[in-house]
């Protein structure tokens, strides 16, 4: 597995294979700058020369863009052709005109992939409640297939808003039936407490995949992925991740062994682009990872885990490299973890054992602080309780993110 | 009602009579420097001249203090003469010490307070996980009843740990029978997110009041006002109010009109010191109040209320004076607000509409940001979609709370 951009480190998770960066066979993506945002793109699209499997998951949220409410009502769908996608408007509670605008956006990306209106997909990422200017993006679309290519980067690039690294990764399978190759590509940083789907992501397979597998495996590598991060607790009205497969490899999933490693390796790319996002959080300085493990159940472990992240005590003390042990615990009782669980607890900051069996336990504390300087930073919840393990990650909260959410409409 | 301290205005709730700021009959406060805290008060006592009636709400946290898990089995309870607390430790995640210095501390009280160690009740505040230091404590119970004095100022001021101001709060009531006095204690700052009671509450009235009618009266105050209040959505796990009333007014509650009274004095005293709890948030520079009006059920306005108070998007925004109203709807949209009451919404930021019948409205953006300049920053709510009102307090979010909280174990 290898990232385009080498300010990500790609050492959390161990790929399953190693591929060069380029796009699954059949897929391009471009980029352009409309000039709704200042000096850099602000608009791309992903081809395929063909038609795809497609599934989405998205936001719960009761307010949701007009890109999301259009994409709901087309996937899942066996002709995918297209996806297009702005950044610096969400579309989001610009009522009718939202709607009719995002009709026009598909037109027009439709027109440019040779392909309908109903083949394309549509996102938006931006500030909420201000209407799209078409007048910029419409024209812009019209250029984007000239300056299509075999590299995920420039779609990357286009689509982020405060991010500051481009997220992609890719990733080769050797399937029963010939090799096969999957890309992800994503964006975060604020308003990221993903409930279905992260802020925005895409997975492309030119695996050939039944339409009635797509939606299952998305959702199932989501919900151990982008819904286990979070930046700010805020879960987003635009939230959206995308499957096409294209089929374009020739590789089928025949086997029970290709389905495994298949399910495997695209919960290993959902799970590389929601850490990139978690560490590219608004004003992040270190990444963090939450292990909640020996849970009586698995939603018990899961909300606990994510609820860690969460924390604004738990997340100033981190970025301060204090291990201030005691808040996760209040974290835990806040989080109805039953006090006999607290009682068989065993706790970890950074390797170094802080509690165990229910009490605290003496532990050097200038070494952990000393630990705590990295970039990554890692806590290990042992509740001895049942079989259910999660993990979740997050970020530091900073100066900085104060600074960035401040002034931002 | 007048609060001791200038520094807190009193313009919020107007109070339903005029008092000196004087304790309640038969009521007297003192504090000490233990040596726990250097140069400031860090343990104080109430105490009362004859038993009274007193009820307690506490903390759901499944992480309880020593001294939250004491008082629970104490309370209700007829003869209570005293209340003491510590502000440095809390006792929390101490193990069975923790409750064997609890027991030792109702001891030494009760010996400073001429009563039994069963009328005495114990509240903790300061770092988890660290035993409370007997050898500087016991020794300073003893001294405390030779410094007891009638006034709230000095018990107030022993509890407070990163809180900047003192918070008391005293009204007058005139009942068919007599007057009578209540008076409100509390402490909040960080880890503020109660859920049953605030970090620390006390109120006292020297009305005499049926035992029976205690708790529920203390319930009903609690739910309106300090579980109203968020600083960073953190749970404590020594949140407790105590309500304590000693008769020595002479004054009963015999009829109606003198119940309805007492209870809305009581909520307002309550909702007094929950303002005054959130305005003093850690780091907070404006006190935030969210009003959540016509939605169809009681749990949904109250949750909803609260959770624009928890957004750090939300409470970022309001410290850069931005009225960036699309993070409110993404809130409301992802607590599960019904996509059809945002359809009829409008909202208010500090009295200019920006949203009107589910669509923005253009609106004067200059003025808003000036009206922003205040301390005090109101968002309005109306759902238009049910009777039901809930109204939430809270705090901006401040480089100064990530400062405070990147190094305070």
């Amino acid at each position: 597995m290898i990232l385009h951009d080498p300010q990500t480190p790609d050492t959390m998770i161990p790929g399953p294979g190693v591929a060069r960066t380029a796009l699954p066979k059949g897929f391009s993506t471009a980029s352009i700058n409309s000039g709704v945002r200042k000096y850099r793109p602000d608009l791309g699209m992903i081809f395929s020369d063909r038609d795809c499997v497609a599934a989405g998951v998205f936001t719960k949220s009761e307010c949701k863009a007009a890109p999301v409410i259009y994409c709901q009502k087309l996937l899942p769908a066996r002709n995918v052709r297209a996806i297009v996608t702005n950044s610096g408007q969400a579309n989001t509670a610009t009522g009718k005109k939202g709607h009719v605008d995002n009709e026009a956006m598909a037109q027009a990306a439709a027109q440019a992939a040779g392909c309908k209106a109903t083949q394309v997909l549509v996102a938006s990422t931006g500030v909420i409640g201000v209407a799209l200017d078409m007048e910029k993006i419409l024209p812009a679309i019209a250029e984007l297939p000239a300056r299509a290519g075999n590299s995920a980067e420039p779609f990357a690039t286009a689509i982020l808003t405060t991010d500051l690294v481009p997220k992609t990764v890719t990733t080769t399978l050797r399937l029963s039936t010939g090799d096969i190759r999957i890309t992800g590509i994503s964006k975060g940083s604020g308003m990221i407490h993903p409930n279905m789907a992260t802020m925005l992501g895409y997975l492309m397979t030119d695996a050939e995949l039944p339409l009635e597998l797509a939606t299952p495996l998305l959702r199932e590598a989501t919900n151990v992925s982008f819904n286990m991060i979070s930046v700010d607790g805020d879960m987003s009205t635009n939230d959206t991740v995308f499957l096409l497969a294209n089929g374009a490899s020739g590789a089928k999933i025949v086997t029970d062994e290709d389905l495994a490693k298949f399910r495997k390796a695209l919960i290993e790319v959902s799970q590389f682009l929601a850490q990139a996002i978690a560490r590219d959080g608004e004003g992040a300085t270190k990444l963090v990872e939450v292990k909640l493990n020996g849970s009586p159940t698995d939603e018990l472990a899961k909300r606990t885990a994510r609820s860690i992240i969460v924390s604004p005590l738990i997340k100033s003390a981190i970025h301060g490299e204090d291990p201030n042990w005691g808040r996760v615990l209040a974290r835990l009782g806040a989080e109805q973890v039953p006090a006999e669980c607290l009682d068989r607890m065993n706790l970890r900051i950074q390797g170094i054992t802080v509690f165990e069996g229910g009490a605290p336990i003496p532990f050097d504390r200038a070494e952990t602080r000393r630990l705590l300087k990295s970039d990554n930073v890692q806590i290990i919840i042992e509740l001895n309780s049942g079989e259910f393990d999660a993990t979740a990650w997050g970020c530091d909260l900073t100066k900085k993110y104060v600074e960035i959410n401040a002034e931002y409409s």
